[in-house]
């Protein structure tokens, strides 16, 4: 936005929730906004206590955090020793990878297949290579694809001795049901995370959470940012979880909005992915060059969208959902564009 | 507060601002709520160039992050290899410590002088032990006592070489004229840290900022939590620094706080020491253990005060500076816990 001096006509490429916060939280926070000078609660009491009680575990297996970004990277520092190894997918978030280059740690990439994450070749990675972390997210981000919680159960069954798996579930509340494998917090195999960024439709106040085994969700303690939390945040998001209704009318929001981005698609020849998540991953049907070029010209035409970084599956663009006059400018600009391309 | 379960009458051991932010600044976040769904600027570019522009320098030579606890936590990271000698003075900031430790550092501590950091000695313990870090805090937490710009100065062009030093000006805005040394962002030596924390109000938004060496700053990009600063909380920083004449009030209702304090004390037959921040360090005139059984005592009348945790300046209380009611439940709590205690 800074480099072109324009506002983008529909900001879909950072898989916001264009649909916004509940009118509760934002009324929530203009009535704490007088509060902020005061540091917030450094245990993120409340709002552990709100979550706990939403999921049916103890607040001690909760931990809040500066986001998922945030929480990884203290999740990175305890878990990766320079030289340790850490496997993830091929093309899966940068942000994770970043963090592990970061303390040092070697990472293994496995390759997708058909769109989804590996979870049988990531295993099996994890065994050969001796991880000390496998990064699994589901559903998936840049794909939009996802495995049934059945398949995630086993592969939490079948974490090798010595690894920690990192489910990342960014995206759980615009998947089906069943998608999710139950909480069982007496498992150190798996530490699960979460965020308001996503569906709750909170960004930009950073309120992420990881679900865990006492112990190691205890760990973090010894290295945390303890007042990183601020008083806003954690009012924010306490007022996003108890509008449940909210977040309800969201995930139809986001469905209907997933059901025009296919029709788009289709409407210009390209195909959609199937997607359990806030974002819509289209095939351009040619290579990473195309799509490229497809995501160069929507941004010339201030649409913020992005695409997979890794080939094959670079020969996508990923959008993300939003209000319908945001689809309106991305349907009539994406066929400009391919217009223009072809 | 939660133990409790009573409110505190008085929130005096923080050094938050009890003035509050600017009402601007709460306009500012009741304006930017609706907007929370989006990410927060990573570089922080419109903030940056504000206190560039406050400040007369680049923006290349400032930070934004998460507070100073987070700056500080990336600067030890940076800097800072398991088995390397970090100084500081004994009874410092705890948090520093806390993630000099927790990066493997090896603290080395300086008694205080007179209740004052102790320029000399720390220097010469720096050069002595070859210290990667020297952190100094002006004016300094717990005590309130400062030095001259001409003294800090001084101290900046002895560091030794290999050394860098941190200067913590957190209550920077509350000291006399004549205490910050004028910016040279050509000089690799310091590395200086401010916030919106104390005077500025907004300690519940956690937003501090480091200004140093162009090359020094680039290097937080490496490691930082690219989007940890949310966009609330910058909106909010924004309007705080935009509102100068708020913070001259606060300025002048701080002053009249600290010499409300001294008051107290003398009524009370104890002594305030001088204070170029928004709090009053003030001696008990006992030891550690009876100003220890003062604290307990105020808190258990819900006063809430902190204290030093090194002898011999734990013979003090640290008490804040706060609007006439908390000073008034203040003066009428302690005068009671001392005739309990006596």
């Amino acid at each position: 936005m800074r480099a072109s001096g324009r506002n983008f006509r529909a900001r879909l490429g950072a898989n916001e929730s264009g649909f916004g916060p509940s009118p509760a939280v934002t009324a929530a926070i203009a009535d704490a906004a007088p509060d902020a000078w005061m540091y917030g609660d450094s245990a993120c009491h409340d709002l552990r206590a709100a979550l706990a009680a939403h999921h049916g575990i103890p607040p001690q297996n909760i931990l809040v955090g500066e986001g998922i970004d945030g929480l990884l990277g203290n999740l990175v520092r305890i878990m990766v020793a320079p030289g340790d190894t850490v496997v993830t997918s091929d093309g899966a978030y940068p942000t994770f990878n970043y963090h592990v280059a970061g303390f040092g740690g070697v990472l293994h990439k496995v390759p997708y297949r058909d769109e989804h994450e590996d979870p049988a070749a990531l295993i099996q990675r994890a065994e050969a290579v001796g991880a000390k972390l496998l990064y699994f997210c589901n559903p998936d981000n840049p794909m939009g694809s996802w495995h049934s919680a059945r398949i995630v159960q086993r592969m939490i069954e079948a974490i090798p001795d010595g690894t920690l798996m990192v489910l990342d579930e960014a995206y759980i509340e615009a998947a089906p049901e069943g998608t999710a494998p139950p909480f069982d917090i007496a498992d150190a195999r798996v530490i699960r995370m979460r965020t308001f960024s996503k569906l709750y439709g909170l960004a930009g106040m950073r309120v992420g959470y990881a679900i865990g085994a006492a112990p190691l969700i205890a760990m973090f303690d010894r290295i945390r940012n303890h007042f990183g939390m601020g008083r806003l945040a954690q009012a924010a998001a306490l007022a996003a979880l108890r509008d449940q209704d909210w977040l309800a009318q969201v995930q139809r929001d986001v469905a209907q909005s997933r059901a025009v981005l296919r029709e788009v698609a289709a409407e210009n020849g390209l195909h959609a992915l199937p997607s359990a998540t806030n974002f819509v991953t289209i095939d351009c049907g040619r290579d990473g060059d195309f799509a490229r070029a497809v995501v160069r010209e929507m941004m010339a035409r201030d649409v913020f969208i992005r695409m997979p970084f890794v080939a094959p599956q670079d020969r996508c663009i990923r959008v993300s959902t939003g209000p319908e006059a945001e689809m309106q400018v991305f349907a009539d600009t994406l066929a400009e564009v391919l217009r223009a391309l072809r």
